[in-house]
């Protein structure tokens, strides 16, 4: 069976969403933003190996895209936080339906 | 804002979801399955820039985490059909949500 016209316009804003959030670290950095606003180095030690490489630049991507805010506040030294955008915020149902799917199929069938 | 006990339950859901289903080739290797049964040449064709090597990885990492089904039709020369697992249906809620928020914040706020 090959796909419709219809079939193909779903495969496309599916690509369109991968380009914006895309890989594991976007999608966990969103996680973390979905449960409250936090600084570079909260999210550093929350987020398994990651590198301070990678982190800097998911954050800058999805700011460049709209998904997350960066703010500075003027203190001494300045503190930077990062939160989700409306943009950001819509993207949450992906997020709860992905963990109701690894609670129900990933951490029961494959449990060792 | 550190995150709670339940908080990380939720992260860990979703890392071990991510460990299931990565990248952009297997989500969109799922998406087509949702439409129906896919013979590899079709997915191929159907899938932008995708390498024979990374389609066949892609398939048998799905069908190792019974995401998907494999079955050999034994036609000459035989038919190998991919389907959507149990598992894989359940993966469907995520897929939506994804194709409504491409649909609703890419599509639009990025066309240029």
């Amino acid at each position: 069976m090959d796909v419709s016209k219809e079939d193909e316009l779903c495969l496309i804003s599916i690509l369109e969403a991968l380009e914006v959030v895309r890989g594991k670290w976007s999608i966990l950095v969103l996680t973390l933003l979905s449960l409250g606003p936090q600084r570079f180095n909260q999210m550093r030690r929350q987020l398994p190996n990651i590198s301070i490489k990678s982190l800097t630049d998911v954050l800058r991507h999805l700011e460049q895209h709209e998904v997350i805010n960066r703010q500075v506040f003027p203190t001494g030294p300045v503190t930077v936080e990062y939160s989700l955008t409306e943009k950001g915020k819509a993207y949450i149902p992906v997020l709860r339906e992905m963990r109701i799917w690894g609670d129900n199929w990933v951490g029961k069938s494959e449990a060792h």
